[in-house]
Parts: C-alpha cells; structure tokens; sequence
C-alpha cells in the first residue's frame, strides 16, 4: 500500500516519535512537520492548540497520507475529536499508547505522569488510564522547565538535577512505580530523572509506545507497504531557527534528512 | 494631544513596559498588545519575529495610535527597518535606549549584554553602543532558560541560581561595569544576577530607559496629552493560557487592567 505516514508535533521534540517509526517501520514513507514558528503548545489554550493542530493536520493531509500521527502530546490530549471529525485519515495520538504501555509495565497500579502545563490540565492521559483500568491511582505533575532544558542541551548538569529534585519529588510519596513522560523532549532527560527517582520506577516513552500501535493499527487494515518498498523521508518546518540543526541532531542521533521551511 | 501609545511585546514581559510607561506618562493612554499565542519569538528566525511583529504593529496601527513602542528586545532588534518602513507612525524600540543608559552608567566602558538567542545574534546591543562609542567593548550572552524561569516563577530558589551561574561565567573574567538585560522577563532576575556578579557591576533596565525616551520624543513632537487627561488603558492577548493573570500579576506587581483575546 503507498502513501506515506504523516507526523506533526509542535516542533522538533516529535522527531523522537519519526525516529522510532523510522527504527520499527524501515519500508513506509515518512513526512514530518514541526510547527517550530509557533512552538510551544504546551502552554498555550485548548483552543489555540486545537487550531493550530488543525492547520499542521491539513498540510499533511494534502500530501497524499494513509494515516496521521500526533507527535505532540498537548495536541494528542486536545485535537483529537477536532482532527477525526474534520480529515478522513486515520489518525494516532501518543495518549493512548502511553497509557497503556504505563498498565502493561506497572505492577502497583501507581502511575505518574508528567507533562506541560496544558497536557497536565487535560488530564488526559489519566482519563486514558482509568478507562482501561478503573482502578488504577494516576498522580500528574506540569513540567514547564523541561522542554528548554533539552533545548539548550542541559540534560545532565546540577541545573537540569536541581530541576528535576523539585518537580518530582511529590512522586517520591505517592510510591509510584511507572512514571509516563509525557512530552516528547523528556525521554532525553531519562538519565537525571532516573537519578531522582531510582532504578525502581519505569519510565514510559511514549514515543516508542506510539511506534507500536501504527503498525498494528496499520496492519490490521491492510496499509502496511510491502517489505519491498524502501521509505523515503521528508521534513518540513514552519520557521528554520538557528539552533535548529543541533538540536535535531539531539533527537534524531545524527542522521537528519534535509529539511525545508513552509508557510501554513 | 489625543491618540494613545501602542505598544506591543512577543508575549507578556512587555508589561514591564506598560508599567514603566504608567508611571512616567499617566496622562497618557496605552494599548497593549502580547503575541501569548506565538511567543516566544526569542528563539526564532529573523524573517518569522519581522513577519510576527509587522502583524502585531499593524493591529495597533488601526487603533488610532500615536507612537510604537516595541517592547519586545528581539523584535526591536529585527523589526524596527520594516516597522519605520511600513507604518505612517513614531517606532521606538528598546535597543537604543538600553545602549544610551548602559554608557551613561559604565566608567569603564566594558559592558555585557545579556538577552535571548535571536537578540545575541543578531548583535543589536553592540551595534548601538558602539555607533555611540566606538571605544566601548561588549560582551553578549544569550540566556535561553531565563524566560521559562521567569514564566514558572522561579526567581531566586538553587536553579535560578545556578542557571544564572553558569550563563553569567564568562562575564566575571572580562570585569563589565554595567550589564543591559536585554530581555523583558530578565528584571525580574535582578537580584539572583546580582547575587552572581556582584554589587559592583551596575544592572540595567531598558523597561525603564524606553519610557523616558518615549516621554522625550513625544515632548519634542508636541504629541504629549495634556496634564487634564487621565490615561486608560487596554490590554490585548492573542491567546488566553490558564497562567496568564498569574503571570501578568508578577509582571505588573498586582492592578491588572482587563484583558481581551483577539486574532491577528
């Protein structure tokens, strides 16, 4: 089946989420879009998002996609109705994945999670667990700090442990035992949140959780592409910054396909 | 003489503008606008904050302004070309104020700048100070985690301390005098910088240095309102996020006038 899989996120953290279909998923066709001159989501309103999310969905619509992938966890938790009611794709949100990749692994049925400021208000990846399973006891902390923290690379230094000390420590007595990160740039912070929690607490990406429901999603209606075709990639972004080609490499681990700038 | 005084920013730190315009000008009447839904544009390309910030003056425009006052650092470093070009009305930008009050406080003539990636690079600061004094020599930092910090209220707990730490290093080595905050949110960093680099290096605000060359320009165009007018005051956003009265309350130190959503 041809026709690429479309991504967006509201910049480059998304990139993480392209990476892990690219690993799981060698034979589709790929493009992305990050919506870096409005970057971030996260804290902004429900109905900002919502539109802006619409606006990156029908770019990508028109470039012939057999399924839609919403990188971005604060569009995941808000457009969702908005996108299924408006395209006629399939589209994937990581909330979903997420939760029940947290159910899976957790044994005590305490999970936190943690997120922007907007995902956190959605209270969507709770919801998204307790439909699966009632019982579950899901604690939510916003991390507005995170995301410019791997932006400007701090992944490891006192500043990014003194950080992540503050915003987890109400993890610490609520004994959780999975912990969903729940934006796309934390997995880069695993080391220093490993550190503050301990070896004892899983941490769910996301990203390779959502990598996982594609294919299935994609082959149970058939549209997976044969084990022939190569995948070809494609990145567009709305505003080409300076810093942009490092930070990418940040996410992607080298290998960045070329990259062109477009208007929405 | 009628009209009110624009003035807009990426977001809300240009209240520190607003605040320093109420008070040195209260006869007159202000029009704010934040661009909430696209901040930052600190981050940004050139080419996306003159297009941002040509939309934003253009709203402005059309409300009977005045004079425009780009609260913005980095839009002020991009946008003042397009912006003196495009509008029949004043532009005044917090570059040249900021570079005038630094060299009348520096003895020696060594001074550090500090602001958001987009601002550094493009070397505003520098340009201005030595288009005055060409002997002058400066010193730029950019500072990509001092908005967020500001944003999440974190004003002097370890991470404010050691973030400031570590971007203000290379500062201590070159003996600045006198350091411009280049940024809208960093004043409210004062006393964490000043704790760093100690209360011989002298901090300045260009909140405060463009409200008095706003008041000397308008006195020299006869365009001040007269002593009998009291000034009114509206405040514009273009998106409403959850946080916004918490911030615009640290911004403006409490009296917080209404605030309206609109679209550009």
């Amino acid at each position: 089946m041809t026709g690429s899989i479309g991504i967006f996120d509201s910049g480059i953290g998304g990139l993480t989420v392209f990476k892990a279909l690219r690993a799981v998923l060698p034979n589709e066709s790929l493009i992305y879009l990050g919506d870096t001159a409005r970057v971030p989501y996260g804290t902004k309103s429900a109905e900002t998002v919502v539109k802006y999310s619409l606006e990156c969905a029908k770019f990508l619509v028109q470039r012939d996609i057999k399924a839609l992938v919403v990188a971005c966890n604060t569009s995941s938790a808000y457009s969702l109705p908005a996108l299924n009611k408006e395209l006629g794709v399939e589209v994937i949100g990581v909330i979903q994945p997420g939760a029940r990749m947290a159910l899976l692994r957790s044994k005590t049925g305490h999970i936190g999670v943690i997120g922007t400021p907007a995902t956190i208000a959605s209270n969507a990846y709770a919801r998204a667990i307790k439909e699966i399973e009632p019982k579950a006891r899901v604690i939510s902390q916003a991390c507005p700090l995170f995301v410019p923290l791997v932006e400007e690379g701090w992944l490891d230094n006192e500043v990014a442990f003194g950080t992540a000390k503050i915003y987890l420590e109400s993890f610490k007595n609520e004994k959780i035992d999975t912990l969903i990160l729940g934006c796309t740039h934390y997995p880069l912070l695993k080391p220093v949140i490993g550190k503050v929690l301990g070896a004892e607490v899983s941490l769910i990406d996301s990203a390779c959780a959502v990598a996982d429901s594609v294919k299935d999603e994609l082959g149970r209606q058939n549209l997976l592409a044969g084990s022939s075709h190569k995948g070809k990639y494609q990145i567009y972004v709305t505003d080409m910054a300076a810093r942009f080609e490092t930070v990418a490499h940040r996410f992607l681990g080298g290998d960045v396909p070329s990259v062109k700038r477009v208007e929405l």
